[in-house]
Formats: C-alpha cells, sequence, structure tokens
C-alpha cells in the first residue's frame, strides 16, 4: 500500500465509484488507503483491532465536517476534520489515538481535488499522532451532496479528569490565542462575499498545548470554541453551573482584521468559530501559571485571561471597554451555515 | 433527560438547527437525547468514558448511510444506521458494546420522521445491547444534502479471532438466509419505479446468529454482504487468497419475490445489498455443524451451503441450476446509489 499502483483514470468522481465493485476498490486502494496506510487499517477488513493499553481509560468523541469552500486560506476540509475531532478528545482530558472515517462524496468532485484533501487529513494525523484505523466512503448522486463531507470518529487514553462539575465561583476563563479566525477565513473564502483579505483559519491540533495545561493544578474545564464560537461555549457553562459569567472586552484577543470584517458584514466575533483554541477554566489559584504555560506557545495575539466565574443569574455579560455592561445571548439564528 | 420537556416547537428542521445555539440545542436535547439517553451519554461533554475491560482486545468500525427513501417495508436509515454497523462487528468476531452517531440533516426535514428514524435507532441498539456514547449533528442547506446522512462508528469487545487469511481450499461457504430482500425492497419503494411489491428489507441483527457461530470450530472467515451484495464478497475473497470460489445456483437462497423484481428490472440478485445476512466461510469438516447452528435460527428460506473454495485462478464462478458455468464478473456500474 505504500506505492500508488496505478492512477485513477477518471479526472471526476462517477457514481460507479460507490458500488462495492472495481472502482470502489480503486478509490480506497489508491486514494486513501494510499495516504492513510498503517499497520492497523487494513482495506479488506470490516473492523481493525486496537492494541490495547490495560491502566488506561478510553475516551472517544466525534464530529461531522461540512465546511465550504472545502478547501480555505489555512487548511481544507480533512485537515480540520483532523483537528476537530483531535481537539475535542485533548480539551477532554485524552490522548488521541486513533480515529475512524467516513466521506460522503458528491458525484462529479474532482479526483485532485479529493487527493489533496485526503493527503491534508493524513498529513495532519500524523502530525497529531493519531493513526486512521477504519473507514467507509460513500458516493452521492450529483445535487444529493456539498462535494463532500466528512466525519471522524476519535480514541484516546484519559490523562487528566475535566468537566463542567469542577467550575466554582471565582474561577478564570482562558483562551488560547485570538477568536473568529477561522469563521472569517471560511466567510471570505466563499465568493458570494465579493471580498478578500488575508486572513487564515486558525484550524491547529491544540495538543501541545493541551498536553501543556493537564500538568496544571486547578484546570477545571477545557472545551475548544467552534460552532457557535466564544459565547456560546461560555453559555453552555453558565447553564450547567448555573454560574454567571463576566467576560473583558478589552481582554479578549481578536485580530484587527477579523475585527473589520466583522464590522463590515455584521458579525459578532464572540460566536464565529474558532478550530485551533482553547477556551480553559482554571482554579483562580494557579490562573497566572496556566496563562504563563499557554503564552509558552508563542501566538499573536497572545493567550489571556478573559474573564471570571461569579455567583449570581446564569448570564454570560460582556464588560465593555468604556466600563458599560452587554448580555451576550444565546445564538438564535444560523448566519453561517456549514463553517465547520 | 427521560421525559421531553418540551415539543420542538417547528415542523420543519431549519438552519438554526444546525448553529449551537440554542435550537440546537433542544433538536439534541428534545430529540437525540431523548430517544437516546444512556448514563454514558453526556450531551454537554466533547468526549465520553468507556468503561475499561481489561482482558478484552477492542476492535473498531465504521459505516455511513445514504439509503434512499429514507423509510422502506422493514426499516429506516436509523435502524439501518445500528445494524450495520453492529453487523460489521459480529462478522468481524467482536461483541458489540458502543456506537457514535453523526446525522448530517438537510434543511426542511420533517421533524416527525426525524424523531421516527431516531426512535428506530434506538430501539435497535436497545435490542443489541449497544449503547450511543458521543454524537454530532449538522445541517445542510436545502438542497445540499439527501434528507438525512447517518455515520455510526462502533466499538467492540474481540471474541474470535476471524480473517480471511484463514481460508483455504476446500472450505464451505454458507450463507444465513436469502439474498437480495434489502436491496429489492429499497429499489420498490422508491416511486421512480412504478412498482409495489410485499417486498421487505432483511434489516436486523446478526447479533445471535453470529455469537452462535463464534462457537463453531473451523469458523474461520464472515462478512455481511451488503454493498455491491454475495458476489462482491466473494470476489474480494477471490482477490485477497488466490483461490476460485464456485458458487452452486440451485442452493442459493433467493425468495421468488426477489427472483421476480430481478428478472422485471434487469438487476442480479447476486449483486443486490443484503443488511441481515451472514456470508460464512467455514472448514468442510464443521461445515454441516455451521449449517445445524445457522439454521435453529429460523428463516425461510432456510441458510444453506452454497459454495466451495478451490484451487485456481481466481475466478468467482457459478454454476447453473442445468450444469453450466457463468463467471460472475466484478461489478463496475452502479445501477442502484443509495441503496445503504
Amino acid at each position: 500500500m505504500m506505492t500508488r499502483l496505478t492512477q485513477l483514470q477518471d479526472q471526476y468522481i462517477q457514481l460507479a465509484y460507490g458500488n462495492g465493485g472495481r472502482f470502489m476498490r480503486e478509490l480506497i486502494d489508491n486514494l486513501f488507503a494510499y495516504h492513510l496506510h498503517n499497520p492497523l487499517l487494513d482495506t479488506h477488513a470490516d473492523a481493525a483491532v486496537i492494541p490495547s493499553n490495560n491502566n488506561q481509560e478510553i475516551m472517544v468523541t466525534t464530529d461531522g465536517f461540512t465546511v465550504k469552500p472545502l478547501e480555505f486560506p489555512g487548511g481544507n476540509i480533512g485537515s480540520l476534520a483532523v483537528h476537530g475531532t483531535v481537539n475535542d478528545l485533548c480539551v477532554s482530558g485524552a490522548l488521541p489515538k486513533y480515529l475512524t472515517l467516513n466521506a460522503f462524496i458528491e458525484e462529479g468532485l474532482e479526483i485532485a481535488q479529493l487527493d489533496r484533501i485526503i493527503l491534508s487529513l493524513a498529513t495532519a494525523a500524523r502530525d497529531s499522532n493519531v493513526v486512521v484505523v477504519a473507514g467507509d466512503t460513500k458516493v452521492l448522486a450529483r445535487g444529493e451532496g456539498g462535494g463532500l463531507y466528512l466525519a471522524t470518529t476519535g480514541i484516546g487514553e484519559r490523562k487528566r479528569k475535566l468537566g463542567m462539575e469542577q467550575i466554582a465561583p471565582n474561577d478564570v476563563v482562558l483562551i488560547s490565542g485570538s477568536i473568529g479566525d477561522h469563521g472569517t477565513a471560511v466567510m471570505l473564502a466563499r465568493e458570494q462575499f465579493g471580498m478578500r483579505g488575508d486572513l487564515h483559519s486558525d484550524s491547529a491540533s491544540v495538543l501541545p498545548l493541551a498536553q501543556a495545561l493537564w500538568q496544571i493544578p486547578g484546570l477545571k474545564f477545557m472545551r475548544d470554541p467552534t460552532r457557535g464560537g466564544l459565547a456560546s461555549v461560555l453559555h453552555e457553562i453558565c447553564q450547567v453551573t448555573g454560574l454567571s459569567v463576566r467576560l473583558f472586552e478589552p481582554q479578549i484577543p481578536i485580530r484587527d482584521s477579523v475585527r473589520s470584517v466583522c464590522e463590515m458584514l455584521g458579525y459578532d466575533p464572540y460566536y464565529l468559530a474558532c478550530e485551533g483554541r482553547i477556551v480553559a477554566v482554571v482554579a483562580a489559584e494557579t490562573a497566572d501559571l496556566a496563562l504563563a504555560t499557554l503564552q509558552a506557545f508563542p501566538s499573536v495575539p497572545p493567550a489571556a485571561k478573559i474573564g471570571l466565574l461569579l455567583e449570581g443569574e446564569p448570564h454570560l455579560i460582556l464588560e465593555t471597554e468604556l466600563g458599560g455592561e452587554r448580555f451576550l445571548e444565546q445564538l438564535e439564528d444560523e448566519p453561517l451555515p456549514r463553517i465547520c
């Protein structure tokens, strides 16, 4: 499986690539298995055996990916499908080890594009030290898909117990870097907006950051603020804990370019997806240590302490630069589907 | 999570049900978690912890589901998404334990239909003693999906080592029941064919059958003949083992109604999907025991010995009723997309 025996003869995906016969076998062997080969992946088996590691608790997560366009500055749906699931494990306190992959491919997708995407996926997996152990492909008739949808399920080993139930008043909220980069980069990559910018998605594995944070006493909870952004993560914390979250606007890292795009298009950066950031809730005593740990990983603008947990009504309140207060409400409409 | 707090207020899925905010939370809590609730599923966590069982090897599989129509006689995409993945584990020799679920929902899908489907999924999971431990939903804009696509990843405990590498000349091929039922039932459920029949999909968990077969010495390999049907499973065996497979046409169980539909529409039942059958390869000495084991589970027509592994070119040969021979070629075109 290390060498590509033949190039696929077509330029575009045909329905026959999904039929269980010769073309499907060629697609799997010459594209998916070619990029994703590893000792555990056997394309002739219905299930993969995972080496057992007895003293480890296992954690599982799953995520679907529908981003449009399929390729955008800073990544594509393939790298995103690894980062999204790897990051869900990392923020849950688990070391990512294995992935499974589902691909829903629309008839007519250019095979060269699919090849680039699966190569990115393989590279991102290798960089995060995870292997794809099982997969499935389906081909959808033209008009019944969005080019390509992916789903990845991740399996990891638990290294740290974290959870919203540990959150208490006076805990500190930290963010590992700027917010809104992914959302605005994908927005601008859509031709419909007729805008161009130098924005890049922050799509990345947070594994190194998470591994460093796992060592911090007083770390209570982490989440990667993807769909619905920072505000939606903090809203969920309010609802589950019954506490209030107070955010300090001047401390929230947002790139100027992201702020400009949001102002022009009428988006609120607090609700835009990030794909390589961590929101962490840490006890007040170790918040400075956690911040220093995060800032050891260079980021422009850098990681910051951005908020506090407080007794009170479960509201998310933004304290503005001028000392005013703004309630950040729960997201109701959907301004931007297929962002991740 | 045991009681449905509120009914969703809309009749159809809107884009806002995918935004990470209030509507998405309501969809997840009042529909998905309502049907799928179990102690391991926490819709406020990014990953689930799986209880560890130290002396067990773990197996993993994944499958995507795109069947059209979403509901058909004998099942729907929800029950199918459980049976397909549970069966992949069973035929691999693993006891299914946990599932993850991805849903790609098209804007405009009727919520009552989604509710029926997820209820079926939950019922099928309960019947197979598996729990859904993690999930993800995405909502696609109208025209960018096919109503509903699902992906399930299954995790199980290995109970029996099976594999194509164990297959040898003189081994016997068995099938646990009739072929082509799912393919023809789904075909007839599509209005485009303008036909009606009393055909039902065979969609079912093969767990009881598989558990019985795991006890048989000489059991070497099992597969559920889904996409591409019986012929595609046997072709793969030919290619991987380098052996020839000889099928005996009169012994292959096919319902008369399935045969009639295939003749009318020009389909070959050997290539049509089953969703509740096992193809098993067994050593000659224990083939009768395996057959008796399968026949202890009532099926009309019953399980049968249908073929032999032989030295020779890796071809799949059908010996016809009249003593002639027909080569069953590898599937090349795709007559029937979105069958599973």
